[in-house]
């Protein structure tokens, strides 16, 4: 069964980025320590952080917030060559236009979940973001959840978890235990 | 070395009680179920949640916020039969006068955390309290972390941690896998 998972690296006090929509610490890049090469750049291709990778890697497509994405300008329309959709209530701007794999979904999370997931066929689809993790939990459409918690308190900034209606049990799938991150996969469990 | 351990069960989304100052859950203890029987009073003497309160009862000396004590109204005067230490700019209320183990502290958080080691010994002070602990980093006078990780999102309330002044880095010293909570113990780094 696919399954529709938010990956998200966030500090111990639930920050995600900094006020500035920085990730935090001197290089503004803090909370992807874990997953990256001394150059602050490439993406580690072994132990742990590799293994996250391989597994964002065999997604077979993206559901990403609109901060998330006009941030990065859709990384360039390619995210490991998935098709990417966007959930947001205004149309996409003159940037999306440039990206044939980037489709902007106008009614609503469930809808863009739905489409993700025809995308995707057999494969997991790749939430990110913390507005669109928690429109998706809110709805009922995301299964899961990977945290990549940072020992770090950023003390301020954006949180991955605000407020929701009402509470939402997990089941814990997977802790795995690293110097640099605690990589926490949770399933939610369907009321 | 004796350490200051703030112990504190949060769920997934940073928060240690709803907004009626309930633990969360339709019983209103759903942040501690981890560690209780089902009678949802006794604390379970087995498995980790039985190391983890050999842990707090080994400890020599609780600071606590006073919120956290007014609630309980000083645990009945008796936390482990250990010297109860609350910092608070206000003077000590009625109830506490009937306790001889709690002393209210006015001069300062880190009064607080000196007063409490020395009663302690040899021994870890046990830190209670979002606020307090907020505090204790603040002040450089907290060690250590010892959160309760639970699976559920209680989806607001009150939370741990807020802001802070600054960033905080950690060490991971201890993550305990269980289907009810994850246990992260951290290490603050000093600057």
């Amino acid at each position: 069964m696919s399954a529709a998972v938010l990956y998200m690296s966030v500090s111990l006090d639930g920050y995600i980025a900094d006020a500035g929509d920085r990730l935090g610490g001197t290089d503004g890049n803090r909370l992807h320590h874990w997953g990256l090469m001394p150059d602050g750049e490439t993406f580690r291709s072994g132990g742990v952080a590799g293994e996250m990778l391989a597994e964002y890697n065999a997604t077979g497509a993206v559901v990403a917030g609109r901060r998330t994405v006009e941030i990065v300008d859709h990384w360039g329309g390619d995210h490991h060559g998935m098709p990417i959709f966007v959930p947001s209530h205004r149309p996409a701007g003159e940037s999306a236009a440039k990206h044939p794999l980037v489709t902007y979904v106008t009614d609503g999370i469930a809808s863009a979940m739905r489409q993700a997931k025809e995308a995707a066929g057999d494969r997991d689809v790749l939430v990110h973001g913390a507005y669109t993790g928690q429109r998706a939990i809110e709805a009922g459409v995301l299964d899961e959840v990977q945290i990549h918690q940072i020992p770090v308190l950023l003390g301020g900034g954006r949180r991955l978890f605000d407020t929701l209606p009402s509470p939402v049990e997990l089941e814990i799938v997977r802790v795995i235990d690293t110097p640099e991150a605690t990589h926490l996969r949770y399933r939610i469990r369907r009321a």
